[in-house]
């Protein structure tokens, strides 16, 4: 092993990811593996990432895998500078890190409390209705301020560059979430032309492509 | 204005900042303000930080604010490289932001939830005991699979460091919030000596008995 390997899987968090090592221009190997067929719960999947979930960023050499979406963008970001994953300075860096944390921690307390409702209710039908009624107004709250944000930017980023940021991506991916969820997002112009933006990257469209194909 | 202010409160995710920002050395005016009179909603305080939640750390200068404790964490390593808040080579901050990441996501997953459990499900009360339920069980599990993590360093910190790191402070707070939620931690020995050590840091040790003497 020479090169990093990013372990995904597609139509998960995952992607998101596969979308910022396209942006990074390293050179990765992505493999994708099936949590339908338990690939990520086999042996040799837990040896190199414990957690047995996706994305996973196995690099060469040291024996280290890196997880968690922040952790795997700083690590792009830093060993890509001109990228534009991450600004270079500190202040700059620090913001971004506080949009990819800030989609991250709404990932977890909104977006996939919405998905397992019914699981994280003990199967209670009425108990997971209520629980994806809050989740769903939850997530519809954190895009409006994401919007508002975004809407006081230069460049139509949230960071304000002019290169799509990793920030950029994760957000993006927070407004598609929301289309899951059937949260309305047809008045969030800044999100919806960001969405745009992050997908027409000419490295993320071909992520985005490959993804496709896979199904 | 000349030197950082975080805006903090007590019995609050801020104490995890506030503690971060002890160990970084910094000159910081730590501020804290009452969340039960509302002092987080005040246009004066929604100016500095628009989320209107603490921490916030105010920058001197540029007039920015960031949020989000893996953020902050970042911040304040990089103003203060030789507090050990992360470490200083890439691989080694990468694998600091993953506990950062991980433990914020743990905390928005888990502890959020059983925290919010009846507002979550519409202040139905069975609900709210199954939604109780699933996340103190989920904690227990990120406990657990912390300690096994733990185990395996060298020096009883969870990057291996000589120092305590952002992500040991972080990690520690994680093992308190179990302890609001009854799950057990006394098998969790290697953890339990991680908050001993944390706590026991000098300017750590300062910054809980201020927030003691706050209340
Ligand atoms: N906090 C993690 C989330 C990873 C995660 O939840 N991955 C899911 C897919 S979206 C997974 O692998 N689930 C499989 C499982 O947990 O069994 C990150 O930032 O990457
Ligand atoms: N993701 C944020 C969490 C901040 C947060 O939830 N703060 C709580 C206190 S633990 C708060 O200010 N709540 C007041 C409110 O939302 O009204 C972080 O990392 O700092």
């Amino acid at each position: 092993m020479t090169r990093p390997i990013l372990w995904t899987s597609t139509h998960t968090s995952g992607t998101i990811v596969h979308q910022m090592a396209a942006a990074s221009g390293l050179d990765i190997d992505v493999r994708f593996i099936s949590l339908r067929q338990g690939e990520h719960k086999t042996a040799d999947y837990l040896a190199i990432n414990p957690k047995g979930e996706v994305a996973a960023l196995q690099l060469p050499g040291a024996g280290v895998t890196i997880t968690e979406i922040p952790a795997m963008a700083l690590w792009l970001a830093e060993a890509a500078p001109a990228s534009g994953l991450l600004p270079i300075d500190p202040l700059g860096r620090a913001k971004g890190m506080e949009w990819l944390a800030w989609c991250h921690f709404r990932m977890a307390n909104t977006f996939t409390l919405a998905f397992q409702a019914k699981r994280l209710t003990g199967g209670d039908e009425a108990a997971a209705a209520a629980l994806r009624a809050t989740a769903t107004t939850r997530a519809r709250a954190a895009l409006v301020f994401a919007e508002a944000q975004l809407a006081k930017q230069s460049n139509g980023t949230i960071l304000g560059t002019t290169q799509v940021s990793a920030a950029d991506i994760f957000l993006a991916a927070i407004l598609r979430f929301a289309g899951f969820l059937a949260v309305p997002t047809d008045d969030l112009t800044h999100l919806t032309a960001l969405g745009t933006k992050v997908a027409a990257v000419p490295a993320i469209a071909a992520a985005i492509a490959r993804e496709q194909e896979i199904g």
